[in-house]
């Protein structure tokens, strides 16, 4: 079973926006077996509309249209569907009640823009947004489906999740989509490839590998498509284990957990407790492990030091310290892992001091010197990285090495 | 002036990851006077790469194709690209000398698979790639011009700029396009298009008109396509004033500075110093400071006090109101931005404390409960907002909300 999505909007053009529905919407219908052929994203424009409807509606089963479907004049979607399907627009009593009483409780006047958008094509099943004035369309033609959702994300989430995967589960039969991704760490991708050349060429035609590098990492993605789902998870975990048995060193693990999420459940499982002080990662730390839920279990205290002052304050690193060998040093980066650790009554803190740029730069300590440590309640070790010059990249690369660092240490003891 | 973009890789199609490669280049495109009249995303198939590259050729001038040219077998950009231009792949000798120098630089041996990097399209302009081993590849047919560049979005980025874009401008006769956009806050949607419907009736048929909305912000963008650049950009000014004898209380400025920018902004122009105690918001607050250039000059420090302790230890909360009050509540937002006022010698400080989810809720402080405090050299203020159910949405709205309490205390100032 195949599937096209297409995202209405100029923002998504021009790049005013990243559109994520799209991520969503693919990772949701996958998870039902249902393949993605193609990913479109088109204009408010009539032509662009009916054209890219029509093609895709010869190439695949099911379309799952977002946005345009807004009060304004700008968004036409829903009147080019309906003109499509030759179906005239009626009011809809029970949606604009509803609009009515979502707006009346944000104290907004319900208007004639916003009695639109309870006028809907009368061909189209109705799909309830409870969360918003936009109301979701369901179409069929020929067996086929045709799904139009507004482009507010949280608003198109829950009508994925509540109308439109439980309507798609019963009017098509269909099969498994498996993924599995493992992660292997320190080989570059051509090595890698070279070292697991005969595992690859063995693989049955109906598994899909795929190399997906970054710095430092490539995962490895075992894709099957239209397949009983238990039975291929299984062959793909025995292909995987196969692998173990030849890069068994440099495999991290799935793909779904974290590096961070790891020590989360270490952290949790032990009763042990977290803390992090930071300087040019500036609390970027802290949010990864705070935006998983239960880290209130672990996480005792982050401090952005970023100036001197904070670093002796509320750290106590010493000024001696931060004279001597400047707030960007082993020696500083060691004293603030200890410090917020003391401070924090926490088992195990992390540190990072650098140089994110674009200014601040020297011949000794070039953009992007980072040093990074670990404090445990026997020792504390501190690594020094460059991670390049664009600030950005500073910060993201800088936090991934000091929570590897952390998990680590954890894994060995 | 027309362009396609297409991103080529199952992890695309599958959600595994966020494609931010078209919005780079859509900028890119639109910024010397290209419109992108489409973006796609498809498997790594021939038949699907074959079919969208012809399609996409008869619709527009210009096609931008990422993806699919690493090392390994399931990459068959290039491949397929030699075939549709009936060209023999060549070795290259500049690109593998290129591609050698820069393993041998990171320790890594040069295999076949390397070697096969720097095999291209005879009939091709080779990009030279200088931050990676695959390099671009620039076609030209009937006038048009197809782009293919690596899906690595660093490496990306270097060639659009340093190849791609010149080399377009060099080849067409571009005229401007000129995007601006205008934010609103405190309009609903339905309610401002009401409001200012004469304006927008009024507008020339160049000027298009968008409504973007977002939680208590509409932002209305007005584009135009093959224009003069520097009149149309006097123009859309001229009409965005026009519009702020209509709504001017409602208007927040132009896009492009975010809130946190614009209190970036006045810091450092008034060398006053600013430091954040966050609970709930874990660190979210202090990395959007630290992420802009520059923040050094006034950021002092963050504290993400998520323990009692650490409210109480770091930052002086007493237990008396962490006991009276419990931690989500007025008093301790209060207490916490003046003490992390304090320790760091700010002159102003913001503090959030509140129940991310999903546990933790209670009657009375229900999920999604959020007191915000901001610490002046005269005076606290504090409020509660709930935002809602979803921790992440909870994190990401009780900064924003934060942040532009402050800022209106700082516009008063």
């Amino acid at each position: 079973m195949k599937a096209t999505i297409i995202t209405i909007g100029d923002e998504i053009l021009i790049g005013q926006i990243v559109d994520t529905n799209s991520v969503s919407i693919a990772k949701k219908l996958n998870a039902i077996g249902i393949t993605i052929s193609e990913k479109l994203s088109i204009g408010d424009t009539r032509e662009a509309i009916v054209s890219t409807i029509d093609r895709a509606l010869k190439a695949t089963d099911v379309l799952v249209i977002t946005g345009g479907l807004g009060p304004t004049k700008d968004d036409i979607t829903k009147h080019t569907l309906a003109q499509i399907f030759n179906s005239e627009l009626v009011y809809n009593e029970a949606e604009g009640e509803h609009v009515k009483s979502l707006l009346a409780r944000r104290g907004i006047e319900f208007t004639d823009l916003n009695r639109g958008q309870a006028m809907l094509p009368k061909c189209c099943t109705v799909l309830h947004n409870a969360h918003g004035t936009a109301p979701g369309m369901w179409f069929e033609r020929d067996g086929k489906v045709i799904v139009s959702l507004p482009g507010v994300p949280f608003e198109m989430e829950h009508l994925m999740d509540d109308e439109v995967i439980p309507r798609l589960k019963a009017h098509f039969e269909l099969k498994a989509i498996v993924h599995r991704t493992l992660i292997t760490r320190g080989i570059p991708e051509s090595i890698l490839a070279a070292r697991i050349a005969e595992w690859e060429d063995a693989l049955p035609s109906h598994l899909h590998l795929a190399y997906l590098p970054a710095p430092n990492v490539v995962r490895l993605r075992l894709s099957a498509y239209d397949v009983e789902g238990a039975a291929t998870e299984e062959e793909i975990t025995a292909q995987f284990d196969t692998l173990r048995s030849i890069i068994g060193d440099n495999i991290v693990g799935y793909e779904g957990s974290s590096v961070e999420q790891q020590i989360h459940e270490i952290l949790t499982a032990r009763g042990e407790k977290l803390a992090v002080a930071e300087s040019c990662t500036g609390g970027t730390i802290a949010a990864k492990f705070t935006a998983m839920a239960g880290a209130s279990a672990y996480f005792m205290a982050g401090v952005v030091s970023y100036s001197n002052e904070a670093k002796h304050d509320i750290l106590g690193v010493s000024w001696d310290s931060l004279n001597a060998y400047g707030a960007v040093s082993e020696q500083v980066a060691r004293e603030m892992a200890e410090g917020v650790r003391r401070v924090s009554k926490a088992d195990y803190a992390i540190a990072t001091t650098g140089i994110a740029g674009p200014g601040g730069g020297s011949k000794e300590k070039p953009v992007g010197t980072v040093w990074m440590a670990v404090a445990t309640p026997t020792k504390t070790i501190a690594i020094m990285r460059n991670s390049g010059t664009d600030r950005s990249q500073i910060i993201s690369r800088a936090s991934a090495y000091t929570i590897e660092m952390l998990y680590n240490e954890l894994k060995n003891l």
